[in-house]
């Protein structure tokens, strides 16, 4: 589906539902797709990826965030300004490696597992990894390659859910033809 | 996926267009599994219908609202409870028949559909059908069977969308065996 050049700033605040509701029934269509949940998972990072590349311009202009100074800043207007915007919580931001390129998001709730149980033959489902997609997604177009994954998850038994991101690298811009 | 009992009425107010996308990623999955539109379509609304028979269980805690007397009374509920609560907005209800028994939900604005332009190629695609079946499902649970379609959608170059709501039959509760 395209979208339309139009985007307004124009936003409707709603609970979440409805939307875990509708992402129950995308998991659950995938996991009649595709024959083992590693390939639910990587669709999942895969539509995820797509909509946070899509996700990121109408962030940018609701928010009027600039550049991050650095990776920590980064981790701070994630947990505190995008997640909040889009998912209603604010996870907590923990765990940083000493050399400032990695942290964990800590959730402790979910909205996109509320009320899911994993059936038990589904025992390698990344339930929510579509969130894992769509922040390298939208990262990468603010130049940004990072690494995004689940390292606990409460639908699987953990006492929250966690998703570590590691910073890989920054993107140049604008490389000269031949020149990477 | 299965739903734990432990539902509590703690709600996160989000924006609606990582629920938009999302949508977008369900029906574009679809639109891939199946060889037609009405195929699609008739999926959207039996995921919209399990989605809206879960969803009237959140409904009535969060908003306890007991019987409606009447069907404007339950229309006057969809449009400035329901909707306002799952999708941020407020349609307006028109086009009553003289009998009392069908209205219209006018949306100025489909958050599910925002930003969505038709391809070519699924010109009969009810895009938004999710909402019919869900409306659908969610009134069954209180005893009422409806008739739920879009009329008009924005998507298909109407001016507005239009949903049309037909009372059908209030369902008795508990007859006896045989009965009917």
């Amino acid at each position: 589906m395209s979208r339309q050049s139009n985007r307004t700033t124009d936003s409707k605040k709603m609970n979440s539902e409805l939307f875990t509701l509708t992402y129950g029934a995308l998991v659950t269509q995938l996991c009649k797709d595709y024959e083992n949940d590693e390939e639910v998972n990587k669709q999942l990072d895969k539509m995820g990826y797509n909509i946070g590349v899509r996700l990121i311009e109408d962030f940018l202009a609701r928010s009027s965030i600039g550049r991050c100074q650095d990776f920590r800043e980064t981790a701070d207007i994630i947990a505190k300004v995008a997640f909040k915007m889009y998912l209603g919580i604010t996870p907590s931001v923990t765990n940083w490696s000493p050399g400032g390129d990695e942290f964990s998001l800590i959730l402790e709730n979910n909205p996109l597992a509320d009320f899911v149980e994993l059936p038990d033959n589904h025992s390698t489902l990344i339930y929510s990894n579509l969130l894992c997609g769509a922040l390298r997604g939208a990262l990468e177009m603010v130049q940004m390659a990072v690494d995004v994954k689940f390292a606990q998850d409460s639908l699987r038994g953990d006492n929250v859910t966690e998703i570590r991101m590691k910073f890989i690298k920054r993107i140049e811009e604008n490389l000269p033809a031949g020149e990477e």
